[in-house]
């Protein structure tokens, strides 16, 4: 009988400063397996209804005591399923409780500060639960596919990364960080359903089929930089993401058990509200 | 038999320099009626799943075309039920295009600037749809039920918020303001609940009855305030809210119909994808 399948398995090795990412590449993960599914696309939208139903469990306890953060990062290439990810693992969820932030191109305000700068701003406030939908990985991905960034500006980067995750860490925030792993064959698939169906035509540019013309280019780069920041305070896990009922089963049952093991309480009864009566 | 309801017999009249104010009263309104109720709570669980997929259908071509912008405001007394409607009325939204903002009591910072300066930071952005939890309304609330305003300064606000509000019209938002009534014993049984059940302690202080022990006072400014700001670009609506069903069907109701005026529509298809094929 196979081994049954462990979050762990899909989490990149932790960052070590000596044999840094020497072991990992995004290629060695099937992008159309589906681990955490439970069979039929059925079953996965059962399974994920009780799973949102437990995730808004938890944020109203995050929300409540008001002491703990949590930040998930979304990553991916374009197609992959950021946008229907939050939408699926997020739909029991109480909107009060959930903060999306979505990274564009800077703007030139932006582009004037170092690359943390807008992403700092953004950060979870106690209680919060926030998203973002893409982030400053896009700086450690872009420019160095476009080779604007040398190796050693891009290694300073990664550290500036992993010592800004680790001050939020230190600081009560939980970081867990989703690559939605798609294939080029998938993206292929994607992109032309979006493009023969001109009411999705809004969705999307001729010019978005330049990134997928350097695919390899940006696998690499994804490698290398998952590699280079997947810490014991903020793992990356890929996510098999060719299967949209997977991506969303997988995502939520990571959430889950991460906040699981915060062991989120209600705040404590106040005595000074002990028999109160209300006039 | 009755005439059908309204939304229009629930809007607040305009103001008019001339006669401001002079026949409204929230009193006049019944805080337990449901004339936009189907009959059953089940039914009107029904027909807010009905109006939920529309208003999302609505949000994603707002969101699609960016252009205009949507602003709705909720306001009312403790247990109101600002929250629930959050919760209930926008579960079919989509979270990507949601924003949610709460305002507390100002941090030093924003008690620092004029009364609008944060409220303007979080107006919506072109393809938004904007939800305030409590608003710059507060500032014409708290300090008049506690005598911090003169008559002549709270004249001054509310024509700073007439000017704003008109200045974000001019620039396509379309504000929709509602005022969540409900009965003083319909908030005592809420009150008393929140007491009575030690989970909920958190959401809840003493200090909150304070609020309770000036009602008329509240319902007076409330009524003065919202004769004095709606306008045919920004109007109130009283939604009576006693019964959350209700509640959560009218401003259902209401949305919808005001995001169908605008007429919003998917951009047209691009030429330039027109027949391409993803390589």
């Amino acid at each position: 009988m196979a081994k049954k399948p462990e979050l762990d398995d899909f989490r990149v090795p932790f960052f070590d400063q000596g044999r840094k990412g020497a072991s990992f590449k995004l290629s060695d993960f099937d992008a159309g397996a589906k681990p955490f599914s439970s069979g039929s696309k059925e079953s996965d939208r059962e399974r994920l209804l009780e799973l949102g139903t437990k995730l808004d469990a938890q944020q109203e306890r995050l929300h409540a005591q008001r002491l703990q953060r949590v930040l998930l990062v979304l990553q991916g290439m374009d197609t992959s399923g950021k946008d229907g990810t939050i939408r699926a693992v997020f739909h029991e969820v109480d909107p009060l409780g959930l903060r999306i932030v979505p990274f564009k191109a800077p703007t030139p305000v932006e582009a004037a500060h170092d690359f943390l700068w807008r992403v700092h701003a953004q950060a979870p406030a106690a209680g919060e639960l926030t998203i973002f939908n893409r982030s400053h990985y896009e700086d450690v991905l872009v420019p160095v596919v476009l080779g604007q960034l040398s190796k050693a500006q891009r290694e300073r980067r990664y550290r500036h990364i992993r010592d800004f995750e680790a001050m939020l860490a230190d600081n009560g925030t939980t970081i867990i960080k989703c690559m939605l792993h798609i294939s080029n064959d998938e993206q292929r698939e994607r992109l032309q359903a979006r493009i023969d169906d001109p009411t999705k035509h809004w969705k999307f540019d001729l010019s978005d089929l330049d990134a997928r013309k350097l695919w390899d280019k940006y696998q690499d780069a994804y490698s290398d930089a998952l590699a280079a920041t997947s810490t014991d305070y903020a793992p990356w896990y890929v996510i098999p993401a060719n299967s949209k009922s997977h991506r969303n089963v997988m995502i939520a049952e990571l959430l889950v058990r991460k906040m699981e093991s915060l062991k989120l309480e209600f705040p404590p009864p106040k005595e000074s509200l002990q028999g109160v009566i209300v006039e």
